[in-house]
């Protein structure tokens, strides 16, 4: 029920996602909104609606989701994962509601201290993966070692990098040059079993050597939300300025397919949905303009996570690693 | 003498932009490698140089930069500064060195705790000013009120915005919404003495309606960079999917006009340099990679600091605020 496009995309891409990859989908939410939709997006006997009477609007406090419990279709959904009724957990609603909710009801793997969120796209030397995105404000340096652990897990499991080699975000190559956290940070992260390449800066979120970046949940958000702006306004001024007069429309449908497959480097929607890592379940959020596309890939990612064991994963390393 | 592209670019630059406008022209460095640049930069009686023996390298600690003193071009610059024997400074050579030798030769402006570099490009609403885009990694909520004062004065001196929105780069627009830094930030800055739109999110340096965004020097670096290699990659990767094929290369040509006009949105260097706001004295750094289009930008900007009496309208903005 969550997302702006909701629920008609959702249901679309899972259903689509469901039929093509023949897992047990589990709808959660209003049955009268959802049942009309299961026609249109050719559902089929592996989809089946779990009626859940409310939902948590987008602006409401994490703190007022979290108390309505199991009765929104959020809750419900991360019941149903904390219940082993369901092996993963998506939304594209509100991510600070998300947070609390998949913390509190599933509580954090042994070793971690804090959830994060991961997000990725597809960049341009491969899929990157940059967490926190945004659920931790305010990080210890020890917290980033455990969201570099359970990024790597990540990136090899469901993004398929083979051997992820990991970056710290800062403002500039040597070992002391940052802020007082990636100072703490720097020596801790290449102390730990993974594969530590030292600092990075701003523009390897695209064009770097890093799979998987470590930052604050503060950096990591303005970073995201940053690319994601910088790529629309690039993309829309293109297309307007297209539409001005007849040579400028007539390069833009030449230059078409070029300009698709470089947005498309910067398309979180790739992979659909930013997981919630280091909770006891697998969880993904997406972003609010979550389109049946994103809902798929995020299907995809779900799934690849749970056949690849990603949470046994994680928690092999962060035991390694103690 | 410092930047990639040094001396040649940055005498080029500075020599057009001195007969442009008319201000007497210092060229501090290595008299040897300048003098014959001058010919072919076409410099007129308004040109001097002064000699400098040594240089700070770009990758020199800045206490080591620091000890050299005006035996180095950078060092020699700030000095004229402080002496009165020149009304603004302009390197485009290493910023660390930069800031350290500025805010010690010169000092801060009373009332103002910290320098902050203060980086402007011409966005798509008018130019937008982030600061600290660099200086300072760590900061105490009442240098970003200090870092809002004094880039209200600067977009106003020198952008030309009458009357500039300062915004706070957070993660969500509510109040209560950011890190440790910025929620104590923002009741400073409702405070103040400047028309404060509250919190913006990392889109917003490009796409918002604040003029003047203030973060810590981490994130602002970050963004910074992120901004850059997003409009570098997007353009590179346009310009080389139109060399694969006729059609697209057909298309690249009509469409270039319209290119170029969304580029310079983001062209950082539309403004050249990046003042050292604080410190008792106008100064500049330009990029690492300042051509002479960027050296030129700078020159005017540092003349109509000068001309706007910028510093003066810092100290009156920080002796009204205290």
């Amino acid at each position: 029920m969550g997302g702006d496009l909701a629920p008609a995309e959702v249901v679309a891409g899972a259903c689509k996602s469901a039929k093509a990859l023949g897992f047990q989908l589990l709808l959660v939410g209003d049955e009268k909104r959802i049942a009309p939709l299961l026609a249109a997006a050719g559902a089929a006997a592996n989809v089946r609606i779990v009626h859940a009477s409310e939902e948590v609007s987008m602006h409401e406090a994490p703190s007022a989701a979290l108390r309505r419990g199991g009765q929104t279709s959020m809750g419900r959904t991360i019941e149903l994962v904390r219940d082993s009724n369901a092996d993963a957990a998506f939304s594209a609603g509100n991510s600070g509601a998300f947070l609390a909710i998949a913390t509190i009801r599933l509580r954090t793997l042994p070793g971690i201290a804090r959830s994060a969120f991961a997000t990725a796209w597809p960049a341009i030397k491969g899929p990157m993966l940059l967490l926190d995105s945004g659920a931790n404000v305010d990080c210890k340096p020890e917290w980033l070692v455990q969201f570099a652990l359970m990024g790597v897990a990540y990136s090899r499991g469901v993004l398929g990098v083979a051997a992820p080699k990991v970056g710290l975000l800062s403002v500039g190559e040597e070992e002391g040059k940052g802020n007082a956290l990636t100072a703490s940070a720097f020596p801790l992260l290449r102390a730990a079993p993974i594969d530590f390449i030292g600092n990075v800066e701003g523009g390897d979120l695209l064009l770097g050597d890093a799979d998987v970046i470590v930052c604050d949940g503060f950096v990591g958000n303005v970073a995201l939300k940053l690319v994601e702006a910088t790529s629309e306004y690039i993309f829309g001024s293109v297309r307007r300025a297209s539409k001005e007069n007849l040579r400028a429309r007539a390069g833009a449908a030449l230059m078409l397919p070029a300009l698709r497959r470089v947005r498309a480097k910067l398309d979180y929607r790739e992979y659909g949905g930013a997981p919630l890592l280091g909770v006891r379940g697998v969880c993904l959020i997406g972003h609010g303009r979550t389109d049946s596309f994103a809902v798929e890939s995020a299907c995809r990612a779900a799934l690849t996570a749970v056949r690849q064991d990603v949470l046994g994963a994680i928690a092999d390393a962060t035991r390694a690693a103690v």
